[in-house]
């Protein structure tokens, strides 16, 4: 695999999204081609995939044949987009990937966060990121960050739960699967996370490069 | 569970649906409560991954996507329909199961026998076949069954290489997972392989009916 491939993950409102932009931006202007994705879909029919998965209409659908539409998308995406342009010598910068999986279907969903690593192992075969970004912010920080204090805290009675529930799945699949994870404050404004991210992103790029070089 | 789960599985053109409608009534007849469904499908939610399956303009879909998404659909029609069903004392009955995916995605597509099995644990949990009837018969022998000469010879030239391979991964996954397998002569008549099924189905449930009166 000649590419470089970076997965951000964190919460909704996490700031992933916003920085991910910035990122495709600034490797490009250091020379590289850059691909932007993102899960669920990714592909077209990552997209019929989303459509069974978001339709109001289908409240029966089970836990199990959730965490598998996620992997079926995934592997769709992997197949279709990720593995050939990383074949290609691309950088892929997917918004969101298997840790959201792990987070949701494992941990929240109460699934098991290593059977669902296994069902995913299938679906990524050998495409697991070079480098997965997780953006630390406590959901009750970004919700208040996000809205006025009386918005947020009508959120927070909705949502904040759960929200805390997968911020735990993310903790506790970290702790699971180490691997080329890097924390990121991600209380931090937006200028600082992007700099603590493009200094890890460079790490990770000289040395592919300098590895690249001494074939 | 409570129930008796069948699966009846085979190529194409083995009589599986025709002998599936024979024993739902058979078994109606001694007093029993018979669900009859089919794979893949099952369930409204199996019915939309199915059209994702089956649509000609999704000509990109890859193998391990492909396996993903009979998997997830295996997954809600076993939360939905087969286990509510089982555990309400019934019997079901469905027309393909999980050796169609072994034999079809784990064999013929190459994706492997164990790994696609190992994905579909997953899917199924708890809920494994009582019994699994393989109806065997050459596809060569159906297809010249069901078509005059001609015809055959047609479809021999097209499909019978794919059918030969799905047939064969039906014998390899069978001697990986001999486990309540029963093989049945499907090159007999209908009322023969319908006879044969009802003696081992019947064998079954009366061991079930006597286990039940000992508690």
């Amino acid at each position: 695999m000649r590419g470089y491939f970076l997965s951000i993950e964190g919460t909704d409102g996490s700031g992933k999204s916003s920085v991910a932009n910035l990122l495709k931006e600034e490797i490009e202007k250091n020379g590289f081609e850059v691909i932007l994705t993102r899960e669920p879909g990714g592909s077209k029919i990552g997209e019929q995939i989303r459509d069974i998965l978001l339709s109001k209409e289908n409240s029966e659908l089970s836990k199990k044949c959730e965490a598998l539409l996620y992997a079926s998308s995934r592997a769709q995406h992997v197949d279709e987009v990720i593995r050939p342009n990383l074949l290609d010598g691309k950088v892929v910068i997917s918004d969101r990937y298997v840790f959201s999986s792990l987070a949701y279907q494992g941990y929240s969903r109460e699934l098991g966060i290593e059977d669902v690593m296994d069902i995913n192992k299938f679906a990524m075969g050998d495409v697991y990121p070079d480098r997965i970004l997780f953006f630390d912010i406590e959901p009750e920080v970004s919700i208040k960050r996000r809205f006025n204090d009386s918005v947020a805290d009508r959120i927070e009675q909705e949502g904040v739960l759960f929200q805390n529930k997968v911020y735990n799945g993310y903790m506790e699949s970290i702790k699971l699967y180490p691997e080329n994870v890097s924390i990121i404050d991600a209380r931090l404004t937006i200028d600082e996370v992007f700099n603590r991210c493009i200094e890890i992103i460079r790490g990770d790029l000289d040395e592919a490069l300098s590895s690249n070089n001494s074939r």
